[in-house]
């Protein structure tokens, strides 16, 4: 096995590992919507499984630790690879690709089965998970990083999976270190019909408590790297 | 390919076929935790892509529809398999497993990479989407069936990653059609020191509103099935 320094040179992750870091978690999640549809009998299924613990084996060995971010980051570009909502090479993300136009965030994504909760609708907790996601990078990209004190969510109609899904989020109101931010999750083609409205509100944390909670998180340098910009939205592209 | 009919003759689902489709989703999560850490190079994140959708061609074919339930779904004894917080079967799931002893529903899990949102915690929206769960599984198991009106979340402070967490959910009150159900999300080994607490408003439709949204939902024997019982909690065990 060899191993990657990534962005140990300071300049840009290199390409060809991100690649194949975002066609793994693309293949992985064509696998878990497969896996929660397939008609296929205990043996096929028995051997998939035989087959993706072949594909652990060749990415095991060193891993990085928690405190160190993945080398793939690119947080001046606004790039956190394996976030669980918009991460291009996370496999538990569907993923969401924000854009931004006149200060509103908002992305389109269809979801299927791997994310369902009552039968043919989205998981309520999964619009909690993505709106999170939608107003933190919201945030993020007015200027206002922040981590959740306080979200909530009115569901005002099912979500269905197998549609196209507007996500969207806009800044409220901000106040010093706050800002709360508005969302809402409605079908593409009615997103002025939200089906779940969202509120959440975003704090930056005070410099020791930055420090307390970051403190010891490096990049793959070794380089000091508390979250804390407008970085830290997931590569949300002007519309 | 062979096929399934699990359930088909009413008896519980095919034995072989789930612990088959639990491993797959055991190998999953691995892989998916693996692929967040690995320092591996761009040759072999590629070969293990190679052998994912190897994987996939294994349980290619027919799929079942949306509005049909999956055969593994046992919901006299409460098993949803692919729910993707608590499902034994889902790729996203931990999963959560729940315990109830005196009306609490709880769970343990300690939780990687996969599911971060700042650098070395627990992503915001995952609080919300876990404990989503964990309230309505609540409401559930204590005959209060309903899907989510309303969720809100306040975090406490940050939710450490690799450690493990108690996530808890317990009835506040109920009014009709209606329940109020809290929980939190703490250390385990501070259970009484909540990281987040969380509220949520749970409703069952009313008939003709649970005949809009699940009047298509069946089982593999085509036997309509729609949503609304204890069963719907998924498998909480009594503690």
């Amino acid at each position: 096995m060899t191993t990657n320094d990534g962005g140990l040179d300071g300049g840009a992750p290199d390409a060809g590992l991100l690649a194949a870091a975002e066609d793994l978690a693309a293949a992985l999640r064509e696998l878990i919507e497969l896996s929660a549809t397939t008609t296929a009998g205990a043996a096929e299924v028995a051997s998939a499984a035989e087959l993706v613990r072949s594909a652990a084996e060749r990415i095991e060995g060193p891993r990085r630790p928690l405190t160190q971010l993945p080398p793939l980051d690119d947080r001046a570009r606004g790039r956190r690879v394996f976030n669980p909502v918009s991460g291009s090479a996370s496999g538990i993300a569907p993923p969401l690709r924000f854009v931004r136009e006149d200060g509103v965030v908002s992305a389109v994504a269809t979801l299927g089965a791997a994310y369902e909760g009552p039968p043919t609708f989205l998981h309520g907790g999964m619009s909690a998970l993505f709106m999170d996601q939608v107003l933190g990078d919201t945030a993020a990209v007015n200027g206002l990083w922040g981590m959740t004190a306080h979200l909530e969510l009115d569901y005002r109609g099912p979500v269905p999976l197998g549609r196209p899904l507007r996500f969207r989020g806009w800044v409220e109101e901000t106040v010093g270190r706050k800002s709360v931010i508005a969302g809402s999750i409605a079908l593409d083609d009615a997103p002025d019909r939200p089906l779940v409205e969202a509120r959440g509100v975003f704090v930056m944390p005070r410099p020791e408590k930055l420090a307390a909670y970051f403190g010891s998180v490096t990049d793959v340098s070794g380089t000091h790297r508390p979250p804390g910009n407008a970085g830290d939205a997931n590569a949300v592209e002007r519309g």
